[in-house]
């Protein structure tokens, strides 16, 4: 028999790195491939606390359908932190989806049709590329400096006449690049988009592993037209095994959300959103994620400064002030899909950069995570990646010079 | 500022009659309209205790993130479940789902384009016409009787050259009508299938709740090609509330399936799948569902007898040997929308059938729910529509009286 498969199904192809970072599970291997929070710090004591309490007050109620809304309680803590973040909403405005990975899906079908355009940072979160993809648009990726995406660029692109159906920023602490879109532009993309009449995707799930300097107020802050959908998550401050995320947006638009909710999964799982709520009302949700930062924090320092000691000359390295990824940038030529067959041998991992580029390319960049490894292997894996670095930096140097002659 | 949605915005809307039904959610409201099950039934206490379990087994795993395809355990379980139903498979030929809802808008996304047919029964889930309806094809309505889908039916739809993308079913005491495919008629299903190479999507989320008379083989049982894709839930013979629901089909189509999976919400909340799984090793999973049976086989008893003593003549009620529901036919010109606004001035609710033909239509008919209401109450609640009813067909019988003067 033949399967005649959706037009889409034929677009979002299995990516081979995948597969090469399933070795990345032997315990053998120091692994900067994942984006997984440190499980030593999830509440599992306070979790099982928790499950006796809301099975005891409300067990039934848990168990039972809930709503596509979701729990009230839950959407009323996520006003509460998007308050922090400067913005103002109520509960009303609030989806809780599964997982925010659920909020890019539904952002895709709220919003796109196939030949869409999206534009995107580059590079940007591989998971919002397969994400979208599943609706057929095409991306347009913006430059991104130290200070996010260059609004020089977004503009001169609108200017031109192009129109994106939304513009997908990760403001804070980016994955893949750590890196932290600056003040004055957040401002200017709210501003250029209000001239453009473009909606914009904030995806947020880092923002609250700040470490140091001042956190900056959500690009959501300076939205006057509700042209801004915020989205955000629990798995980097509770648990990404209960998949919690939401999305706040005016009515209008989070109708449509709410809509398509129903249709994809009824409801976020009931019992999970009330362990967090009960948890939050029961223990000190701001300690623990202040335990987070600081753990998080001391790993970041750890592998900035052995990559310092020990990386080759020439080769660039983010210096993110939250979240849970540096972005190294090696000398042009460099092939990191190479490099990680290499570094697998001598059981390393990371993940290369050119998949966090919505159109391909920028082979010569990788992605380590320093949020899920015991000090001690940070060392060893930074310094394991160094030596296979220093090899092929060798290699290279002398097939160039066997050239030049 | 005008928001620019994707087409498929336009076509999902929502429904009049879920705002009609918020109403019954005031406890002074005997609700025959939800598809809820029995939460007295849900095993609190023994989640309570597998909570711990859990927690202190594999907490940090439990909370952290987890595969796309599902916790190894439960999709063996999932294997056990359909090998009772004649369906043979490995863990591997399963995805966990975020209940079957996502099976359906998985099957969606993998399969439909726009315009594409979809075969379904007549009248069908109203949550799979939702699901479909955002790929936009179009639904063609095979008529039933009560053996299911009628296949001289089906047979000349696509002897006529129709082609589906594929025939979406529910043969196990179907919602809404109750109604289960006869043996003869699953055998032509999939001999059909194979002659014009069309997909089956076989949706069973009740075959578990079979109250009497024999247990009929999967559709899927008979399927040599792979061509069947099997969705069922842990929704009602465990919890709803966990959203834990799987997909079987051969690797070709569930590679698919897995693929976008990951991009709607990487995987299955993994905590709930690990607290069934727990469950079912350590209490009598079996025993647990036949308690259920036992209860809503009494609740089916009790409201059939009710509306066959009381319901005025000239009203069809089917009655389904297993499941949740009962399909109620009116007579000809009553329509059970304006119907329910009176029910609800009563204190006594349903849902209309029209919303449940993928085309519409069909106004005079309801759908009665029995698993989630106490006996008292069922008959009270009986006895109020038939009120109602009586107090219509009186009206409609002078209305055409006079006419007829």
């Amino acid at each position: 028999m033949k399967v005649n498969f959706s037009k889409r199904s034929n677009y979002v192809k299995a990516s081979e790195i995948r597969e090469l970072l399933k070795l990345t599970e032997l315990p053998e291997v120091i692994s900067f491939a994942g984006g997984l929070p440190a499980p030593e710090l999830f509440p599992v004591k306070e979790m099982a606390a928790v499950c006796q309490s809301v099975l005891t007050k409300s067990g039934q109620f848990a168990l039972q359908y809930g709503t596509t809304e979701g729990y009230k309680p839950l959407r009323e803590l996520t006003v509460e932190m998007m308050a922090k973040n400067g913005i103002e909403a109520t509960f009303r405005d609030v989806l809780i989806t599964s997982g925010s990975q659920q909020g890019l899906d539904l952002t895709g079908k709220v919003f796109l049709d196939e030949g869409d355009l999206v534009f995107c940072e580059n590079p940007t979160y591989l998971a919002a590329i397969n994400a979208f993809q599943a609706y057929m648009p095409r991306f347009v990726e913006i430059p991104m400096d130290e200070d996010g995406m260059i609004m020089e660029e977004l503009e001169r692109l609108l200017a031109s006449g192009m129109r994106p159906k939304f513009i997908y920023t990760v403001p804070d602490f980016q994955n893949p690049s750590g890196r932290t879109m600056s003040l004055e532009r957040r401002k200017r993309l709210v501003e250029l988009a209000d001239v453009y009449d473009i909606i914009i995707i904030e995806d947020n799930p880092y923002g609250e592993l700040c470490f140091e300097g001042e956190k900056l107020p959500a690009v959501k802050h300076y939205d006057r037209d509700g042209r801004v959908v915020y989205l955000s998550t629990f798995s980097k401050t509770f648990s990404p095994g209960l998949r919690l995320g939401w999305v706040s947006a005016k009515e209008e638009i989070l109708q449509k959300y709410i809509l398509f909710k129903q249709g994809a999964d009824l409801h976020t799982n009931l019992f999970s959103q009330m362990l967090l709520a009960e948890f939050v009302g029961s223990y000190d949700f701001q300690g623990h994620i202040q335990k987070i930062r600081d753990v998080y924090g001391k790993r970041r320092n750890l592998m900035l400064q052995t990559i310092r000691e020990v990386f080759p000359e020439g080769i660039k390295v983010t210096n993110p002030q939250g979240g849970l990824f540096l972005w190294v940038e090696l000398p042009d030529g460099m092939n990191s899909r190479d490099l990680l067959e290499k570094c697998l041998k001598n059981n390393v991992a990371f993940v290369p950069g050119g998949s966090f580029f919505a159109n391909g390319g920028c082979e010569n960049t990788m992605r380590l995570n320093y949020s899920n490894m015991q000090e001690e292997r940070i060392v060893e894996g930074i310094r394991r990646i160094a030596a296979v670095l220093r090899e092929e930096m060798t290699r290279l140097g002398e097939t160039e010079a066997a050239a030049a002659r």
